[in-house]
């Protein structure tokens, strides 16, 4: 499974519920390689209480003493930053990063994603480990973003990467034209019937109905419920009251 | 500000440090405008501890009665949903949604995104506010998310919209939801009128009734021109012929 050769490092988080937190954020998007780096503490009934179900991902999870340690497998190795750093690392965002990442995981190789503590986020240390970096583009007047949310954008886009190209989702099917066209000539009947549209001059009335019928794409299943209005219209009993 | 045009609601969340994190989440891509349809505990110190520093979108927050009060003046909604509904509604990505989202927002418009309750998601009857539904790629052998950590995904994908080209303006403008639900009520009562829904029993019908409108966006003239028909049924001579 190409996804279980992306690990999550978190370094030296301080929070527990955090720890749970990214457990199932991870399990949510299908990662479930979480290494920890000297975490404050852990285990922690906090973290599997915030885990929600992920609590197998917080079992596996490898405790270890140093970034060098964490990522030693890894052929790439990418760090998250909400800051600039003085010296120019090269920075992608988050779909650039998780395209690459996938690109090796799904080619059978180790590849590792490394989050800072909540406060200080990662020592220029710790990027020390890193081929780049990586941005989540928050807004510049509010960018402490929170630990488990950081890594459920980058692990929402690596799923992304995963699934491949967007699939096209056929939403519903619409009903061939004939069929649409059958209902609109219906619908103009009736409404001549009943007085809404002058039989002389039905045209532009009309248009804007077939535009707005056309817009919505029926259905077959929906042309039958039109339709099967139109005729209650027609044989139905007079209005009760006007 | 366009961003602040694209409204977060939370629909009966049930705990205050969900609210708080979702405020955090919005407050870091840049949107500011919550909505809360019948929050359980609101407002909570548990909230303000949570959002971190956006405590602004929780002290400007909406709290509303209902999912119709909360989206009133939308010209589009969409709602954020893990289970596949037996009515199949028109599904979009988190990508695509934030797309068309944006699209209105950029052109002045107001739009809506739905989000449920922490275990239970959204009811039918809040997804038929909907012209759309939102899946987010999630694993199915893990799918439930946290809630603010769905907040976090949609809204990084709207931000990631804001900060792309501007896109199209939309080719036409659809009516803001309250005139649209009028003509719902209207078409609802008529159906009932002519003998075509059961009184008692009109809700399975009504909803394809109403999905296939909020798909079909219909513009104010052409609100003006449906409830005209109804009108024209309502008082309009019994028919000729049967």
């Amino acid at each position: 499974m190409s996804l279980a050769r992306i690990r999550i490092v978190l370094v030296e988080p301080q929070h527990p519920g955090n720890i749970g937190a990214v457990a199932r954020a991870m399990k949510n998007m299908g990662l479930s390689s979480l290494v920890l780096v000297a975490p404050r503490a852990f285990p922690a009934d906090e973290a599997i209480a915030r885990a929600a179900g992920a609590d197998d991902i917080l079992a596996c999870a490898q405790v270890v003493g140093s970034v060098a340690e964490a990522v030693a497998p890894c052929v790439q190795v990418l760090a998250t930053s909400a800051r600039l750093r003085k010296i120019p690392w090269p920075v992608a965002d988050p779909e650039q990063a998780a395209h690459s990442l996938w690109a090796h995981a799904a080619a059978g190789q180790e590849v590792a994603l490394l989050f800072g503590a909540e406060r200080s986020g990662l020592a220029n240390e710790d990027v020390d480990f890193a081929q780049g970096l990586v941005q989540i583009p928050v807004d510049p007047a509010f960018a402490s973003l929170n630990l488990a949310a950081a890594v459920q954008v980058l692990c929402y886009e690596i799923r992304k990467q995963s699934l491949g190209p967007r699939p096209a989702v056929p939403d519903h099917e619409p009903a061939p034209q004939e069929e649409l066209n059958g209902f609109l000539a219906h619908l103009e009947a009736v409404l001549i019937e009943i007085g809404f549209l002058n039989a002389a001059h039905p045209r532009k009335l009309m248009r804007r109905l077939v535009r707005l019928f056309r817009r919505a794409t029926p259905d077959q299943n929906e042309i039958h419920i039109l339709r099967g209005i139109l005729t209650a219209v027609q044989t139905g009993r007079p209005p009760q009251n006007t």
